[in-house]
């Protein structure tokens, strides 16, 4: 599976809406990175209902950019264990700028306010939390 | 016309995905924002390659969402001018951020080198720099 289209530009911008530029593929790493889901079944619990042939799409895809890894699951064999990778911790400050962002223009934004209060006080720090979480294991 | 679909939740990350979370609104925001287009034509005239129905349909969710602004061009009444609105310039943070990911994982990068030293070397500058060009206007 290549990517959406062939390389349109080498714009960064449009190689970075060519890796992950749809309505998914960021909610997937958002689950990843931010609520430690690792499974299918996981990331099709979410609450925005993703369709499971529109999941396994993105997982692959995201997997083919290089911003996830497939593992098989040691304790299940029937299951893979989705990872980020460097180039997906890599998006977390821009990750940071949009909820920052969405938080100033979407008056009904809901989080867990712990982890919205560390983005407007100290991204820097929320960022490395993270970083350190996946390090760890 | 709504969203690309009705709110899917008030995270943020969906908030900002379900504004500009297509393979299109950020090139169009990319050319408003850091190429100084501002009509139909020269969005359709970038290197991507854009189909009008698409450029149409994103330029109108973009100025619904309040990104852009439409306004008839005194110069031209066949024409409109697209202009950033503060929601637009609030994601110069985020582009920012989005280009320099793409800088360190697509090898074959390429624009402007003097807006991407700016970029690395003092981004705060920079996006300082682009917003004043619209507050002049």
């Amino acid at each position: 599976m290549t990517s959406f289209m062939d390389t349109r530009s080498h714009c960064p911008i449009t190689f970075a809406l060519d890796s992950f530029g749809d309505k998914w593929s960021l909610i997937i790493i958002r689950d990843i990175l931010f609520r430690q889901k690792r499974f299918f079944k996981e990331f099709s619990e979410s609450e925005e209902n993703i369709a499971s042939n529109i999941l396994s799409n993105r997982l692959e895809k995201l997997e083919n950019e290089g911003i996830i890894s497939k593992t098989s699951d040691s304790t299940n064999l029937k299951r893979y264990i989705y990872r980020p990778t460097e180039k997906c911790l890599g998006l977390l400050p821009m990750l940071v700028e949009m909820i920052k962002w969405s938080l100033l223009f979407d008056k009904e934004a809901q989080g867990p306010k712990e982890i919205l209060d560390q983005i407007k006080n100290n991204p820097e720090k929320f960022i490395q939390s993270i970083r350190e979480r996946f390090i760890e294991k």
